[in-house]
Formats: structure tokens, sequence, C-alpha cells
């Protein structure tokens, strides 16, 4: 049986194009898209990064509907984006995510799930709880990805934190760090972005002008020169910066900066999903109010345009055959 | 009383020169220094570094002349080179060494050690226990920053470490990290510097066509953009850089070379001075093969000279009528 789908490829230009329907390996299961979000490292993708060519799209929520075991069958699942050899070094030194061979879902040597269908291995997967709506599931990935800040490096309630950057990640993260009752302060470039944070007891700031200082914790997700720049003059000596983003250009950089006044930077990338998945069923973490804008696959090229918009936040894409999320 | 000695001071140039004695401010003692090592950071500042204007120097042991409490008088001391104000916001924190108002003994606003006497605070001094000769009490300052490394990271006899650097701090640091049994490798450029660390059980390398990886701990102790680069190539994901050298130039740089193996980069500085005591006294570090040469005061000049040359470790600088340390 040849069947097709419809996805949203990338192989130096972004097309949705029919595509062959993707085929379990063995123990992979096959997953029915139901709705994808657009991440920035899509977006990222799309101008270079990483070189990737094939099919874009990592976070998502769908549903199994090939599977080898059928505890797996009929489930409404989240996955884990790296697909780990679990033979090499790393693997065995539990580090799966960063496993030598790896692949990632829509970012390297796998295709993604801005698709109608795609396969992942079992061990990937974890079942949503029933009374977390899709459109809540869908932002697993980068809550997994905003908790992974809490296994490095423990915030407790008496810090005073810093967050650089009001995208979808800065925001997402202040939604996490919130919860534990420190000293929250979040600096962007755009209030209206902010105010949803503000209501929630994040103190919140313009970029122009900024001057607090000798924070304990500086979390830098603007993924720009001027917020490396901005986490290193802010954070107290001893003090430690989160380096939360991706796809920074190179720029020059003294590590005396970092050794004179001893701060630690720790690298951050992608987190454990039961915890996300355990905020999201008991409601401390409701991510509504970061979705911009819901589209059919059908416009899938004019959602990811979208997405690099100024000032836009989450867009989701949903597949056909699923009803909106809109309600 | 217009008593005068020797100094070494920089001005944009180095000068040996009769200049004042220092009075003890309220708190202070006043030293009779024995023995002054020169270090990296003295070359540093006399390139530029800090824009230090004065007496150079500042691993020092000398001998209190001058005390408010008898206590202190007579005392063989080695001191902190950090002089907090111990009313702001850091020293309440608890870290003097990161004092906002901090004046620093031969590298910011304080006269140094490369001279017949040194005031510092009594809160800045150790007395030297009486089996560790000057020749090695000298060593305390860099040996104590050497340990700071153990006091932000735990380095158990499981782990893997790397060295990059094969000077005097690098040497140093390996004397101090093979104690507790780790798999200890050292890449340098002087495989004649290196000899007596390998005979001590360290893995030596020469930089040219070094090919191992996957270590869980890198320090970077080379100074060089060179090293830095070296360092996020050979440390393994979810490991950690201590960075340790305080006289890179500013270089090309992209965080995401951190974030996406998820890397730790640990600025570190200044250390403790009573475990560096002790292990002096105890022998179980002994620094006698870092010495390349003493020079008496009168030759302070020649001495820097000579301590910027490729291959040399420390230069001793003795004071008048204190007899020589090479027996
Ligand atoms: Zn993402
Ligand atoms: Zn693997
Ligand atoms: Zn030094
Ligand atoms: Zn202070």
């Amino acid at each position: 049986m040849n069947q097709s789908m419809l996805a949203l490829t990338f192989d130096g230009t972004v097309k949705l194009q029919e595509v062959p329907r993707p085929q379990p390996r063995a123990g992979e299961v096959l997953i029915r898209v139901r709705l994808t979000g657009i991440c920035q490292t899509d977006i990222n993708i799309t101008r270079g990064y990483k070189g990737f060519h094939g099919i874009l799209g990592h976070e998502f929520v769908g549903e199994v509907v090939e599977a080898h075991t059928s505890a797996w069958l009929g489930q409404r699942v989240v996955g884990e984006i790296n697909i780990a050899c679990g033979t090499c070094d790393r693997c065995r030194r539990g580090l799966p995510r960063h496993c030598a061979r790896r692949r990632v879902l829509g970012i390297w040597e796998k295709d993604g799930a801005l698709a109608e269908f795609i396969t992942l291995p079992e061990a990937n997967l974890h079942p949503v709880p029933a009374n977390v709506p899709d459109a809540f599931a869908v932002f697993t990935e980068p809550l997994a990805a905003a908790l992974e800040i809490l296994e490095q490096t423990p915030i407790g309630p008496d810090f005073r934190v810093l967050i650089i950057g009001d995208g979808k990640l800065g925001l997402l993260i202040s939604l996490v760090l919130r919860l534990n009752g420190c000293e929250l302060h979040l600096v962007g470039h755009h209030p209206e972005k902010m105010d949803f944070i503000e209501a929630r007891g994040v103190q919140v700031h313009v970029a122009e002008g900024f001057g607090e200082k000798e924070f304990d914790v500086v979390i830098e997700a603007s993924g720009s020169p001027a917020g490396w720049r901005m986490a290193i003059e802010t954070v107290r000596p001893h003090g430690i910066i989160i380096a939360k983003s991706t796809y920074h250009g190179a720029f020059d950089f003294n590590p005396a900066a970092l050794v004179v006044p001893e701060i630690t930077v720790v690298g951050s990338r992608c987190g454990p999903f039961p915890p996300a998945l355990r905020l999201l069923a008991r409601r401390l973490i409701n991510p509504k109010k970061l979705i911009s804008r819901v589209y059919p696959l059908v416009q899938a090229e004019e959602a990811l345009r979208y997405a690099t918009r100024r000032g836009v936040l989450k867009v989701l894409v949903e597949m056909p055959q699923y009803e909106s999320v809109k309600s």
C-alpha cells in the first residue's frame, strides 16, 4: 500500500506537499497527529540551523493508530523528541537525550510532526492524562524544556531570578518558576505580551533602561547577543546564568567575564516529560494565553510565516479530521 | 618618619625603585615580606590587564612586624589578597572575595608584595605552620585558587578529568586533583614541563594531535582561545568546564555550543587558604618542581622578564636580609 499524507517539508524551501505515510520500524508505533506547535527551532531550521531537510515539527499530541503492543493502541500520547540508540556510552551512562547517534524528531534525521502521521519508538511515548486538552498537551515538550532548568539548578523561594526574553520560551519559563514563590523578574520588548505574566505576580520590565542587578539566577531565553550581554551584567558574583536559547550567532566573548566574578553558565536544552504532564494535569500551568493562532494543516506554510512575526507567541497547526481546538 | 623601601612598581612601565614604606590603617598590620611569587596575573598587568598602577605582586609569605594585637606580632603569615569592605550586600551575603568595593593586593587599588613591606588587614592573615618552608608557603595563594575548583565542583575518584595548559596553574591544579585518584589527564605544549607530573600518575599529552574526548570535567588553564575551543570539544554532554584563566582576549563564541550538549561552565578565581596550608603542612602537595628560579629583589625587573619566557614556571623574588631559599 502506498498511502500518502500531507506534510510541511523543508529542503531549502518550505513546502506543503503529499509525501508517503511513514512505516513504523521495530519497536515503533504509528501516530495520527492531532495538533502540532510551531517552535522557534522550526523557524531557525528554515534559516539553515542544523542543516535539517525533511518534515518539520516536534511539538505534538496525537493518537497511536498502529502498535506492536495493544497497550498503546488508541492512546492519546505526546512523545520525547530524541530517539536514542540505547547502546552507546552516553545511553549507557543514562544520557539518552545526548545519545551520540540520536535522531531528533523534525530536527535531525527524523521526519517531524507537521504532518498527518509520524512514527516514534514506544520508549519515547507518554500517555496524556484525560483532563489535559490537546491544546495544553501540545505544550508538553517546551514545558519539559522549561522544567529542565529546575533539574539542573535548584531555585528556592528565596532566590531573585531574572528571565531575559518575552518570547514563548521566556513566558513559559516564567509560568514554571513563579510556582515556587521566588522573586521573579522578566525583561522583554513587548509590554503587551508580558501583561498576563504580570497579573500572575511576575515583575515585568522593558529592556530599554532596565537597570536591576545582582540576580542569583539569570535565564537567557532571548537568543540574542544583547540578551547574553545583559545576563553577564545582571547576574551577581557566584550567580548562575542558564543558557536556554540555541540560536545565538557567534559573537565576541571574553571568558574573563565569567572567571573574575565566578559565574556559572548552565547550558540547558530538553527536559523531562512526566513532570510537565503532571503540572498540566494539575492545572498548575495554563498555557492558554500563549496561543496566538491555530491554523489547519492545509495552511501550514502561512502558519509558519505568521509564527515569525514580531510579537506572535505559539502558533498551532491542527490536522485534518480533527475538530478545532479554538473552543 | 619617612622610611623608604625598595619595590617593583608599574605605571605603564615596570620600575624597581625606592618608595615610601606603607603605613598600616586601622585593623591592619605591617608585614615584612620574605618571599614573593610572580604570577601570570602580574605579567598580564604589565600588558595592561585591569589598568593597575602601583606595586606588583600578590603571592607572598612574610612576618608581621607591627600589629594592634600582640597575637600577630612576629607571626609568619600568608595573606588573602581581596580586601573586603565588610558592609556591602556581597560581604553580608558571605562573599567577601567578591566585595563590590574590594581592593586587591597588587591587582586593584592596593600596593602589592614585590616590596620589602606591605600592609594587610588582620582579617586577611593566616599563620603558616612551622613545618611549611617559605618556598612552599609562597604557593598558598595559587594553591588556594586551584582548590577553589573543588569548592565549586565535587570531583570524585570515578571522574575522567582533563586539564588544559601546562603552565604553573595547570601543573598546580594537577598536583591537587591527582590526590583523590580520579583519572587525570593534562594536555600542554612542553613535554619537559610535564615529566614530573607524569611520574606522579597523571596522563600527559602533547596538544598537537590530542584526540581524547568525553571528559566529565575539563579545566581550562591555558588562557588561550585554542584552550577554550579544546575544552568545548573534549567535554562530554552534561559535563563541566572549569574556566580558570583570567586573560583570554575576546573571541568568537556561540552559546549554542553549551546549550545543545547541556554543558556547564564554572568561572573559578580565588580560593580558600586554610585547606591550602593544610595540604602543604601534610606534605600532600610539594610544589618544589614548580620553582624555576629565585632572584633577589634588586633583580626583580629581570625576574619579571624571565617569568615571561616560554616554558618557565614559578619565579620567586626574595627580599633583602632574607637568606636564600634555593637550598
Ligand atoms: Zn522546540
Ligand atoms: Zn546512544
Ligand atoms: Zn596570582
Ligand atoms: Zn564589601
